[in-house]
C-alpha cells in the first residue's frame, strides 16, 4: 500500500506542531485576558444550515465537503467558525449580551488547492456579539496589538470602515445597489495598483467621471490619520460622515493606521473593517489577520427582524505559524532533558519522575544503548542537555549534566538540576 | 428555519468547554514532561488506508465517515487516532526510534447514538514507538497516575498482560486460534458475573473442563499482586511465564493493581494491557482511561516484514469532563474582574489594558448601562469580581472592589488590583 495523505491536507510533525501550539496557546492566553471564553461546536453541521441564505454565500457553499449519515441525513463539515457560533446564538436564547466567545479549530474547504491554502485548516475567531459600541472596535485593535507584541512581529493595523467606503462612493456618483461590486475593485488597489483598479472599474462600467473621483479620493490616501479624516471630512455626507465619527472614534481608544482603500472582500461588514500586515511584507505579504464589524448577518441569519450586532477578528494561524517557522529555533522534541543510565535503570527511572514533578521535561534510554548510540538520539532530536546517570556518581549525590551544543560538561547535584526548571 | 444540531454531536458551551479546555492543558503538561511531543494529523483522510486490513478493523470500518472531494477521490474522516500515526510513521523513515508522540483531537463513528456516545468525540493518546522495553510500559503506568493525581480524581490503575491471559487459556485447553474469543468472553466478567461468563463460553463451545478450569484460575484473581503472580507462576508455562516476567518487572517500575481478569476486547494488543477506573465507581463506572502494548500492528500495517514495538495509553476526555464538571465549580466565563466605568469610560479602557498586560482577565462594560443592569449581567456570568470605576476614586488612585458572592466592597489601589493575579 502506498502510504500518502489526503489530496490537500497534510500532518503537522512535531517541530512544526510544538510551534503552532505555542501560538495558539499564546494567542488564547491573550483573549481570555480580554474576558473571551471558548466555545466549541462540532465539526459536523447539518447541511441546510450552512447553506441558508444569509449564512456563508453560494462561492463557499461549492467549496463544502458534504456527507451522510447511517440515516441519511445531509451533512457537511464547517467552512468556518462564525456561522456555526451564529448557530449557537441561536440555539441559545437566554445567553447574555455581550456574548465574548473565541473559538480555534480546523475548518474545511473542496477547493481548488494552491501554495499555501489547504483543503483542512485552521481558523482562530474571537468575536463580541451584542454591543455596537466603538470600543468593542477598539478592543480587536489591542487584542491584535497584544497578540504579535507576545508573537514578537512587527505589525502595521490597518481599519477601515465600511460607512466610509459607502460614503466615499456615493459621492463619485456610485449608486447604493453598485456599491458592493465597486469596493470589491478597491479592495484590489494594493495588489493590481491604480491603473489596474482604474481598467476594471470601466470594465465593469463605471462611468470615467466616477472612476476618476473615485481614483481622486484614493490618491489623497496618505499622510497622518487626522489628516485623511480631515480631507474626507470635507467631502463626505451622510453615511461616510458617520464612518468617519466611528473612526474618530475608535481612533481615540487604540493605535492603528487608518486607511480608506481597505475594503476586505466580504460583503457582510458593516462598518469596521481590520487588516492586520508584517511591517516587512517581504517576509509575508498577504494579510495575518483580518475582521470586521457584521450588525446585520447574525439577525438576518435568524431570520430574526431583531438586530444583533458583532464584531470580530480572526487570525490566520497558518500563515503566521510559517513566519514563526522562520523566526523561532525549530525543535524536534519538548525533551529538554536526556538522560542516560549507566547500569542504573531502575535509579535513572525514578529520577526521570522527580525531575518531571519539579517541572522540567525529561526522557530517557529504555534500550540499554551505548552512550554514543545515546548522544546520536539526542542529537538526532536536538535535545539541548543529556544527564549521564552513573553508579558512583549517584552514590555521591552527583550527575554529569552535558549541554549538547556546546560539548561542555559538569557535575551537578539531583537538586541544582530539579531547579533548572 | 429551525435551528439544530447534526443528529450525535453537540456544542461545549463556554461553561463547560472551560473546563475541558483545563484537562486538555492539565493532561497535555504531562505528557511534555515525559518527553512526548505534540503530532497533528488531519482529520481527513485516505479511505483505502483507513480501511487496510491492518487498521481498525472491519467493525470499525462500517462506522467510518465517507466523503469524495471534487475530484471523486474516496476520502473518510478519521475514527481514530493510531491508524494515522502508523501511516505518519511509515510516510517518515527517517524518524528515530523511539518515537514519542501524543495527539488530542476529534474523532468520528457514524455509529448508534447511545447516552455518553457521540459521532464525534475527542481523543487523547499517548504512545511510544520503537522499543521493547517494560519501562515504557510502566512509563505509562506513572503517566495515568500523574494525570490523575493533577486532576485530582483517585484513581484504580489495573494492568494485565496478554500473554498471562493467553497462558491460562493454553493451561485450560484452549487452542491458540480459540483464544482471542475466549478473552473477548473473560473481558465481559466484570459486566455480567462468574455465571454470565460460564453461560457465554458453554455458547461458544467451550468445554466444561476448561470453562471450569477458566473459572477455577479467575476465582484465584484476588490478594496483593505477588500473590496472585505466584499462583499463576505454579501453573502456567511458556507464554504464560513471559508475561508473568514481563508483568513482575513493569510492577518493579511502578504501582498498579494486575487484574488477571482484565482483557481488554481489541485483538491487536499483545503484552501489557491498562484499564483506569475511578475508586468511586458510583461516580463512574467505565474505564477512564485505557491502553496497552501492540507490537505487531504497525508492521503489519505498513505491509513491513519488521516489528515495530509500541505502545500507548488514550484518555477518555468525554468520561473525564462529564466527572470533572460535578467536582469542579462551573464558570460560565474566563472574566475574573469586571469593570463597571462611571463617566469613565476612557479611564476604564485604559485601566482594563494594564491590568491585562499584569495577567488578570478582565472584562468591562462597554453599552454604558446602570450599575444595577451591570452588576446583573456580571452575575448572570458568575464574574467573582467587579471594580467600580467613579470618576473621584480614580483621582485619587482608588478604585471601588466588589465580590459578588459576599457582597463585600472595598478600596483599592491600582497596584493592588495589579497584584492580585
Amino acid at each position: 500500500m502506498e502510504l500518502s495523505n489526503a489530496k490537500g491536507v497534510s500532518d503537522i510533525p512535531p517541530e512544526k506542531k510544538i510551534i503552532k501550539q505555542k501560538i495558539i496557546d499564546q494567542i488564547k492566553e491573550i483573549f481570555e485576558r480580554f474576558g473571551y471564553s471558548p466555545l466549541e461546536t462540532p465539526i459536523i453541521e447539518r447541511y441546510d444550515i450552512l447553506a441558508s441564505k444569509y449564512a456563508g454565500g453560494s462561492e463557499i457553499l461549492k467549496e463544502t465537503f458534504k456527507l451522510t449519515d447511517q440515516g441519511g441525513r445531509d451533512l457537511c463539515l464547517r467552512y468556518d467558525l462564525t456561522v456555526p457560533m451564529c448557530r449557537f446564538v441561536g440555539m441559545n436564547k437566554t445567553l447574555k449580551y455581550p456574548f465574548k466567545r473565541y473559538q480555534i479549530g480546523e475548518v474545511f474547504r473542496d477547493g481548488p488547492i494552491k501554495v499555501g491554502r489547504l483543503r483542512e485548516f485552521w481558523q482562530c475567531d474571537v468575536d463580541i456579539v451584542g454591543t455596537k459600541s466603538m470600543m468593542a472596535d477598539a478592543e480587536f485593535v489591542v487584542i491584535a496589538r497584544q497578540v504579535f507584541n507576545k508573537l514578537g512581529l512587527d505589525v502595521n493595523i490597518l481599519v477601515n470602515n465600511r460607512k466610509i467606503l459607502n460614503g466615499m462612493l456615493t459621492y463619485s456618483g456610485i449608486n447604493k445597489e453598485e456599491q458592493e461590486n465597486v469596493i470589491l475593485t478597491i479592495d484590489k488597489l494594493a495588489k493590481i495598483g491604480v491603473e489596474g483598479v482604474r481598467e476594471e472599474l470601466i470594465e465593469k462600467q463605471v462611468s470615467t467621471d466616477s472612476t476618476n473621483q473615485i481614483l481622486e479620493i484614493l490618491f489623497n490616501n496618505k499622510g497622518s490619520n487626522s489628516e485623511k479624516l480631515d480631507y474626507l471630512f470635507g467631502i463626505l455626507e451622510d453615511e461616510g460622515k458617520e464612518g468617519i465619527e466611528e473612526m474618530r472614534e475608535l481612533l481615540g481608544f487604540a493605535e492603528a493606521n487608518f486607511d480608506f482603500s481597505l475594503a476586505r472582500g466580504l460583503s457582510y461588514y458593516t462598518g469596521t473593517v481590520y487588516e492586520v500586515y508584517l511591517k516587512d511584507l517581504e517576509i509575508f505579504n498577504s494579510a495575518i489577520a483580518a475582521g470586521g464589524r457584521y450588525d446585520k448577518m447574525i439577525g438576518n441569519f435568524l431570520e430574526s427582524s431583531e438586530v444583533i450586532p458583532a464584531i470580530g477578528i480572526s487570525f490566520g494561524l497558518e500563515p503566521i505559524s510559517v513566519v514563526m517557522e522562520n523566526k523561532e529555533k525549530v525543535k524536534k522534541t519538548v525533551t529538554e532533558y536526556y538522560l542516560i543510565p549507566i547500569n542504573t535503570e531502575k535509579e535513572t527511572f525514578m529520577l526521570a519522575q522527580e525531575l518531571r514533578e519539579k517541572g522540567l521535561r525529561v526522557d530517557m534510554d529504555f534500550k540499554k544503548r551505548g552512550v554514543s548510540k545515546n548522544l546520536d538520539y539526542a542529537n538526532s532530536y536536538g535535545i539541548p542537555y543529556v544527564v549521564f546517570v552513573g553508579k558512583q556518581e549517584l552514590e555521591q549525590g552527583k550527575l554529569k549534566l552535558r549541554n549538547m551544543e556546546t560539548g561542555e560538561e559538569k557535575l551537578v547535584t539531583k537538586k541544582e538540576l530539579g531547579e533548572r526548571s
